[in-house]
């Protein structure tokens, strides 16, 4: 196994069951060094295990001249770290001077944690069913009170849902998003009010015992009221036309991605239906992404990714359709892939 | 001036009036480059502007490639950047081979924004007046409502006040704490309840146009109900005699900032009262820290910052005591350094 250095808070969750936000972690043949400050001490004690290393913990004043102590005594010793996670200043503070090789692998850890265990899929499945029931519960509320609402207040009102009035983190931002403000992919909330006839695009998750969930669907809020089925019915036809296509879209890709394929053929089983039915350019991301400790983890599931697929990888399936300044439509769901293909996450 | 390369949201939008999450800013003599992806162009050509630069903006699929070769128009030239905001990753990809004389200034982006403009600071402040009348609102529905309620659910309700539901941003995850947790600096909130007889510590900021405010209160849940009032009345004479030393040590550096001291001086005008009262080693942080787009900025106001305390810098007075397992006590206000002192923002 190779030595490691990390300081990424999920990395370090993953390798010893805590993190703070000011830690060094480094793995040295079957030892791990827990490298923090004072005010980490007694949780860093209480809650740091591993099956994997005996791990030491190690509280300093001065994390990175303690790093370096350690590091002093693995003379000619080969490191791996991620390049993306140091910052020049911390890179060049941590090893100026020492003879050590330290290896730059972007990602590594990432890469560590591609294929979930058992237990994590049961953690990230069931985040994704408490973030289902709260979609659910925000769809009930739209229907009885949402006419007239701002997407600010909207997506204030979502976060009431989501994390069970403070139980549970966000995962990240919700988005929310009407009619044109729901064909940009990362559009901040705005003061457009919800009326009736309106189409409302939400993607959001949380986190259950550090794992995250997502979802995005996309729903018309009718004079009948509002949910976020996946059958939707719109009384534009050209948006139904274009909300089908999309439906297609992450249906075929759910119904033929297995393991063993490259990341990118379940790209193109998403993109194929879409750009078939000529709204490719309007696809303007990829099809989807891992997901676990971090929102976004690997694998990438895009056009460009050679990424082999397998057994126990997690990633949403999640294509979308922007008609700028009109609308957009996008469906997400999360999946896990088994031996016998990809299976729906929570539910 | 000096040529400088950023991509930190908060020093783009300083230069150019617009920040999104894929840039980069390259300022050379009077000219401005802010390069960004076909996702953020209707934005950045709608709202940049600048006084100080002639901005062009380039929409581009490589960021970096398009950067270099701007950079590759002007060898030999000197261009400062903060290695604490660049990962290793992008500095190597943004710099390898090229003639440019890269020189790394740490935060020297925070160092030209520590003295405020006018402007700025009216900013900071109506930041800091809406941030107060959240407190208030606060401590009215705590007075009515909060008997049993767990800090979890506190912290969910306060941000319906702080962000006033859903208008405004928070500047940071805001600090609930009851009695024991209120003695660790950054808790997370518990599911422990709130009971009449118990203290509330509360510290919260949201953004104005960008603009964060940040303050701490320190309250006692009496039979009588809740405030976030400076003078307090605690059962507990310990927690009284703490209490007041906190008051007091926080005043007298507000009383006695002025521009010409030294920012470890300010420290001292409270660490000295807390020093003396013998409670030193219970005041486990720095008096303060700058604030502006950022919620932490120049100048620190620590017992090793020698950085000269000028008019227009913005900064916090938060003294503490801490007693572990027991109660923790933190009072914090912002002030602007004027001509004839520090002046409390907000009040």
């Amino acid at each position: 196994m190779e030595n490691f250095i990390i300081k990424d808070e999920n990395a370090l969750y993953f390798e010893t069951h805590y993190s703070c936000d000011n830690a060094i972690f480094l793995a040295i043949d079957q030892k791990g060094y827990f490298i923090t400050d004072g005010r980490y001490e007694t949780e860093a004690k209480e809650h740091i295990k591993s099956t994997q290393y005996e791990i030491e913990i190690l509280i300093s004043h001065d994390l990175i001249r303690t790093a370096r102590n350690i590091l002093k005594k693995h003379e000619k010793a080969t490191f791996i770290f991620n390049p993306q996670e140091f910052s020049l200043y911390f890179y060049e503070k941590l090893t100026s001077g020492l003879k050590i090789n330290f290896l730059p692998k972007p990602n590594f850890h990432q890469e560590k944690r591609i294929c979930k265990t058992k237990e994590e899929i049961a953690l990230i499945e069931h985040s994704q069913k408490l973030n289902i029931k709260a979609f659910d519960k925000f769809a009930a509320w739209i229907s009885k009170n949402a006419k007239d609402r701002s997407e600010a207040f909207l997506h204030f009102k979502s976060q009431a849902f989501l994390t069970k009035k403070g139980k549970y983190d966000l995962s990240f931002n919700p988005i929310v998003g009407i009619n044109a403000n729901a064909a940009k992919p990362h559009a901040l909330p705005s003061n457009d009010l919800l009326l009736k006839g309106d189409l409302l695009l939400f993607d959001a998750g949380i986190k259950y015992q550090r794992y995250c969930s997502d979802r995005t669907r996309t729903g018309y809020f009718s004079k009948n009221g509002f949910n976020f089925k996946k059958e939707q019915h719109f009384k534009d036809s050209t948006l139904q036309k274009i909300y089908d296509i999309v439906l297609k879209a992450q249906k075929n890709a759910i119904k033929h991605a297995k393991a063993g394929m490259l990341a990118c053929e379940i790209d193109a089983l998403a993109r194929d239906v879409i750009e078939k039915a000529g709204y490719g350019k309007y696809f303007v991301h990829s099809t989807g992404h891992g997901i676990g400790l971090d929102i976004h983890e690997l694998p990438i599931i895009s056009a460009r990714s050679k990424t082999r697929i397998e057994e126990g990888m997690v990633f949403s399936i999640e294509p979308g359709i922007y008609i700028p300044n009109k609308y957009g439509v996008r469906i997400e769901d999360l999946v896990v892939i088994e031996s016998n293909g990809a299976r729906i996450l929570g539910e």
